[in-house]
C-alpha cells in the first residue's frame, strides 16, 4: 500500500502545495528520505519562482500531479552530509536547480550534460529513483544527492543568485555552447523577463555587444540605462529591424509566447543562429527559405548540466551577476503568482523561506 | 538605348528561352560578351535539367524575367582561354554550376563561400557586371569568369556529371559543413529525387549509413536496392518513425513541398541537425519544444562555394559518383518540363546539347 506523503520517508517536512488546477497554494505537511551516503541535506533559506513553476501548478500542460510543491531556483545551507559526500561540508552555501537525478550511464550523462539524459529527474513533480515523488523548493529541507547541487561562490548572495539556477543556467547554457560567447560579437536577447535580464547581464560580462529586442517599446529604458544593453529594438517595427537586418551573430528568444520568428532570422549574419530557450505552447512559423539563403540556424537548448551549472554561478560571481528579485514572504505566495502570470514582476520573485515558511 | 539580346555582345549564340509564364520554351538567337582576360569560352554539350530551371520559366516565385534561358548544370569544353586565365586551357572539360559571379570582396567571398555573397550573380535571370543579362546552359556556348568554372576530372562523364552542378553540391556542402560526413554516423535524407539520390551515393561513399525517408511507400526497393540505402522510412508511418526515433545524427531534407518536420526532429539523436536544401514556398510548422529537449538544430544550406564544388566534383570523380540521368535531345524540352513537373524522371534529365542544338 503506498504511504501518504508524510509517511513515506523519515524526516519531516514542511512546504507549500497546490492539491489542483487552481493552483493555489497552501501548507502542506510531507516527508524527506534520510541523508543518504552520497546525499546533503539542506535547510532552504530562499526559493525563486519561475515560470514554469505557474505552468505546474495550473497544470497548463497536463501533466501535473497532485499534491505539488514547486521551486527550482533553490538556495540554503548544508546541515547534514552523508558519509560518502566529498565536495561538501556542514555549513556551505549551495543550490538546486532543475534536475535532482539522471541515469548516470549514457552519453549525455557521461558528457555532464545531465539535462539531456532520458531518464532526468526533476526537482518536483517527478519520479525519483526509490519510486516516491519528488518535492521541490518550496519548503523548508531538502535532501539531494550531492552530484546535483551546486555550491555558491562566497560572494553570490543566496536570495539574487537563486534564481541563476534555472533562469541563470537557461541562457548561459547556450551562449556557451553555441559561441554566442566571443567578445565583440554581437548578440540579441529577444524578450526582457526573468531569462532575458541575465542574458543581458552575462554577454556584457562576456564582452558581447547586446541588443535588446522586445515587443514593448515601453522597455528601452530599462534595458539601455538599467542593465546597460547596447542597443533596443522593437520586433514588430519593420524600419528598425530593416535597419539592423543581418547584424546579429545570434539571438537568445527568451520569450514563450506564440511570436513571429521570421523578423529574428532577418536580424541574424550568414551562419548566424536563433536558439529558443523558451517553448510556445503551439508550433511557429519557420521561413525556410531565410535559412537558406544565409545558411542560418534555428535550434533549442534546455537548462543546462551540472558542470556547466557549477561554471555558471563561478561565472557569475566573479562578474557579480545576480538576478533582479523582489523577495517575498510565503504567505505572498499566492499573489505573486497572480501578479507573475500578469507580468507585474523585475524580474524573479524569490521567496525568503529560511524567516517566513514556520509551522502555523 | 538598350541593345537587344542578339546585338548587345558580338559573339552569336543559340539557345532555347521561355518567353512568358506559360514556361514553354523555343530556339533563341542572343549573344555572348567577347572572351575576356580571365574568361573561358566554352561549347557546351550537356545542360541538366533543375526544378529550379522549372519554377523559373513559370515564374512561380514571381521575379522571373523574360526572355529567360535556364540551365545551371552546364557541362562543357573549353574552345578559347584569356589572356590571364591560370587555370585552364583549350580542349580542358569543364562544368558551370549555379553562379557566374559574386563582389570577390566580402566576408563570404574571402571564405570561398560566393554562394552567400550578397551580390552573387545567378547563372540565368541575372544581372551581370556590365549591366546584361545572364543566360543560362539551354544554349550553344558560353563565356565565363574562370573562377566560376569546374574542372572536370578525366574519368568525369559529362552528361552524368553535368547535375552534380547543383543538386550534387547543394546535398554535398551541407553534409561537409554540418559535419554529417562522419564514417559510421547514421544520416537521414529526405525526399528521393533529383537531390535525395545524390545524397545517398554521397553519404554510402563517406562511410555514412543512410536512411531514405520518403512519403512514396513505392520508393523502397529503387533505395535499397539500386541506390544503395541502408534502411528505408515511411515519413507518414507512425510505427516506422517511432522505431527509429532518436537515432540519427542528421537529416538532409530534400523536400521542396510543404511538409511536416516534426517527425523528423523526433529521428534526430541529441544534437541532430535537420539540414532544408529545398524552400516550400509557405512557412513549416516549427515545434519548438522538440528542439529544445534534445537541443537539436534546424538550419538551411544553399548550393556551395567554387573551392568546395570543385572538392565535390573530385571526390564525386575518385568514387564513380554520377547522377542518374535521362538524356534527351532538346526538342524533347517541352515534354520533359512537363515531365517534370509530375515528377516522371529518374532522377535528372539531361540535354544532349552537342548533338541536337543545332541552327534551324
Amino acid at each position: 500500500m503506498m504511504k501518504s506523503p508524510d509517511q513515506e520517508h523519515p524526516e519531516e517536512a514542511l512546504g507549500w502545495a497546490a492539491r489542483d488546477a487552481s493552483g493555489l497554494l497552501s501548507p502542506f505537511k510531507f516527508s524527506r528520505r534520510a541523508t543518504g551516503e552520497k546525499d546533503v541535506k539542506l535547510k532552504v533559506l530562499f526559493c525563486g519562482i519561475c515560470h514554469t513553476d505557474l505552468h505546474s501548478v495550473r497544470n497548463d500542460w497536463g501533466f501535473s500531479t497532485y499534491p505539488l510543491v514547486p521551486g527550482h531556483e533553490i538556495a540554503g545551507e548544508v546541515v547534514e552530509v552523508g558519509s560518502k559526500v566529498e565536495k561538501l561540508k556542514v555549513g556551505d552555501k549551495v543550490g538546486v536547480g532543475c534536475l535532482v537525478g539522471s541515469c548516470g550511464s549514457c552519453d549525455s550523462c557521461h558528457d555532464h550534460l545531465e539535462n539531456y539524459c532520458p531518464k532526468m529527474i526533476q526537482t518536483y513533480g517527478a519520479t525519483y529513483h526509490d519510486g516516491t515523488m519528488t518535492y521541490g523548493g518550496y519548503s523548508n529541507m531538502m535532501v539531494v544527492d550531492e552530484h546535483f547541487a551546486i555550491k555558491f561562490p562566497q560572494n553570490m548572495p543566496l536570495d539574487a543568485g537563486a534564481p541563476l539556477l534555472c533562469a541563470g543556467i537557461t541562457v548561459y547554457s547556450p551562449m556557451r555552447f553555441f559561441g554566442l560567447d566571443r567578445p565583440g560579437d554581437h548578440l540579441g536577447v529577444a524578450g526582457l523577463g526573468g531569462l532575458g535580464h541575465v542574458a543581458v547581464k552575462f554577454a556584457k560580462a562576456m564582452g558581447v555587444k547586446v541588443t535588446v529586442i522586445s515587443s514593448s517599446p515601453g522597455k528601452r529604458e530599462e534595458a539601455l540605462q538599467r542593465l546597460g544593453a547596447d542597443a533596443f529594438l522593437v520586433s514588430s517595427d519593420i524600419n528598425q529591424v530593416e535597419a539592423a537586418k543581418g547584424t546579429m551573430d545570434g539571438i537568445i528568444d527568451t520569450v514563450s509566447a506564440v511570436h513571429l520568428i521570421s523578423p529574428l532570422i532577418d536580424l541574424l549574419k550568414n551562419n548566424g543562429k536563433l536558439v529558443f530557450v523558451g517553448a510556445p505552447n503551439r508550433p511557429l512559423e519557420l521561413p525556410v527559405l531565410s535559412l537558406l539563403t544565409m545558411r542560418k540556424i534555428v535550434a533549442g537548448s534546455c537548462i543546462g548540466g551540472l558542470k556547466e551549472t557549477q561554471e555558471m554561478i563561478d561565472f557569475a560571481a566573479k562578474h557579480n551577476i545576480t538576478a533582479d528579485i523582489e523577495v517575498i514572504p510565503i504567505d505572498y505566495l499566492n499573489t505573486a503568482m497572480e501578479r507573475l502570470a500578469k507580468g507585474d514582476v523585475k524580474y524573479r520573485f524569490v521567496i525568503d523561506i529560511g524567516n517566513t515558511l514556520k509551522e502555523a
